[in-house]
This record gives C-alpha cells, sequence and structure tokens, in this order.
C-alpha cells in the first residue's frame, strides 16, 4: 500500500514514499536485505564519529525476537506480532574516547535508524518504530550494561493485509498522512517568528 | 568530491554518496533546494507524530546566519563561515498534547536531520552537522523558550575546494570514510554478543 507524503516541495522518493506502517505480512526477510538496512545504519553521520548505535536484531522465530516482543506494550503487541524483523536501537552514553557523556547519542541513534528506514523503502520493505516498550525489561533481558540506553524499537517487514488490523488500527491505517506547515517549524531572526521563506 | 560508503552490502545511492565536508563554496543555495531540504525534514517519522523539531535558518547575509555563526566553536568558525546556509535544530522537550516529557525529542530531531542529509545529497548539496556550538549564546540570541531545546546546527552548501581549509581540516576533509564493522555494532541473544548473521 502507498501512502506518499502530500508534499509541496518535491522530495527524493524515499523520503516521500516511507510511512509506519501496522499491517505487516507473515513474510520473512531476506539476510542480504537485513544486512543493507544495517550497512545503511552504519554509514549515518555522528558527533565526532563516536556511532554510538548498537542493535539488538530479532528474527522471527529466535529467542531475541521473543524477548524483543516481550518488552513491548500491549497496543504495540497487537499489531508487531507479524513482523519478521525486530529491532531495538541501543546508545551508548558515553564518548568511547574520554567516558564523558554524549549528548548527542540518542539524537545520532535516530539518523542510523532514520537510514534504516529509507533503505527499506529502497528495498520495498517497511519499518515501523516504537516508543512503546519497557526500557526496565529490555536492560534485564538482554543484560544491557550500565552507560547503555535502550532507545526504540523498529518493526521491518514486508506490507501485508489492512484487515488484518483492529478497527481503530485499522482506521489510521488508512488515513492520510499529516504533518505541521513549515511556516510552524521555520523560524528566523528568533525563535517563533516564521521564516519569510515559507 | 565524492567519498562514497565502502560498504559491505549495497544500500541506496543516497546513504552511499552522502558525507559530511567542511571545504564548502561560496555559493548561494536556491531557495527552492532548501525548501526542499525542510519538506524532507517534515515528512520524517516521530513518536506519536508530535513533530518535536524546530528549525532557525540563516542564510548568509541576514542576521540569523550571523547569530547561528556567533553561537559555533573557535574549531567550526574556521570553516563553517563559507557555508552559505547555517541550520539549527530545536527540540520540543515536552508533548503538545499532555506537556510530558517527550524522550524522543533529541532521537525524532536526529531523524528530521538525517532526512535533511539525504535530500541534499538527492539535490547534489553537502552537509556538516555540528554539536560544537554554545546552547547558552544559542537560547539567548533567538529567544529560546523554556520547554525547547537547540541540539545541533548544520551547514548546507555547495562542495569548495579542500585547499582553502587549514592543514589539519585538510588532511580529515581527504581521508577515507571509516566505519566500526557490523560485528562490532549487532547483537542477538545477549547484549554484545554478536549476531551470527554478520
Amino acid at each position: 500500500m502507498k501512502k506518499p507524503a502530500d508534499n509541496n516541495y518535491p522530495i527524493n522518493e524515499l523520503s516521500r514514499e516511507r510511512w509506519s506502517p501496522r499491517a505487516f505480512a507473515d513474510k520473512p526477510v531476506e539476510t542480504r536485505h537485513a544486512a543493507s538496512l544495517l550497512e545503511a545504519a552504519r554509514w549515518s553521520p555522528s558527533a565526532i564519529n563516536e556511532q554510538p548505535w548498537r542493535f539488538i536484531l530479532g528474527i522471527k522465530g529466535d529467542s531475541s525476537w521473543e524477548k524483543l516482543f516481550d518488552t513491548l506494550i500491549g497496543w504495540n503487541k497487537q499489531w508487531a506480532d507479524r513482523a519478521p524483523l525486530l529491532l531495538m536501537v541501543v546508545g551508548k552514553e558515553n564518548y568511547s574516547s574520554n567516558g564523558k557523556p554524549n549528548n548527542f547519542h540518542a539524537y545520532d541513534c535516530g539518523q542510523a535508524m532514520a537510514h534504516i528506514t529509507l533503505e527499506a523503502t529502497n528495498l520495498g520493505l517497511f519499518t515501523h518504530q516504537m516508543g512503546g516498550f519497557s526500557v526496565e525489561k529490555a536492560t534485564e533481558l538482554f543484560q544491557i550494561p550500565d552507560g547503555y540506553k535502550p532507545l526504540a524499537v523498529m518493526a521491518i517487514g514486508h506490507y501485508g493485509d489492512p484487515d488484518t488490523l483492529p478497527e481503530e488500527m485499522k482506521e489510521r491505517e488508512l488515513a492520510s498522512r499529516e504533518r505541521k506547515e513549515l511556516k510552524e517549524l521555520i523560524f528566523s531572526g528568533k525563535f517563533g517568528e516564521p521564516s519569510p521563506l515559507f
């Protein structure tokens, strides 16, 4: 299913076509495609090239998938059970060089995950990131040490059938994508003052 | 100048070709291109579609550019003075719906900025994100209110001539792009245990 952005200015096809469905198909992701997704993340930029991203990859049927699924809140469990891949991104909170706090670890992990979403679109795959999971449970189940923080879980797979979703989710699935206008987001001179360009 | 990723698995051309130079050309960015960059950010995903990103756009010659430049640390001032656009991303720290802390604001702002980097590549432009700037100065100069946090500044422009850079920067500019191996980043079973796939 396609839900291209209703964009006012031209943007690249990957950004335009990417969206976050819940209706995943019960169909595996090829290993070579999983590799390309993570490879795209690998080449993402980061503050002083720290690369603060670590990933826990669960493939449906393996214990990591089960544990990742177990960390999700109920709402997400309702739909993510079909996703063939679950991927948790874990941020390294301190710089490797000097142990000082890396204030950019979450920001940079977000960038890496964005590269995954767009590579997924490139491969005809879909992603849906979730903040609704238990950090505590993840930390316990995967023995995540101090200094590393679980940030998000991503479902990855092929598109399925929206009719498999509960009614409330199906409505959202079929709704158009909504965004604020650029004039609400882009300021110049001072914060809150719209840029004259938009 | 091209510095494609030395990737082990195929990735899309935008992720492959994107890199962060310092040698910008003294040449403006067309307004329609600036619009496309911000439009790509606009369609980025975010937790409960909060869209916590706000941007301050400086165009060389205007007061916002001067103020953004003024927030940079000395090292960045040495090269960013040629960039025709400076863009600060400011994260909204609380959810608009209920005022509660949005733990994903930095992560989601990172995603939006990643979309800008890739749209820039799509347009033949280059970006370089900087963590080296003064949050305090930015807050003061742009009167950024409580609840909003300056996260990063991005230089945007056309590629220039590496010979214009100081020697130390020129070396970095010409060096190949380095990344950790996937086996250092992708775990399964427990944190730190390499995935058998990589």
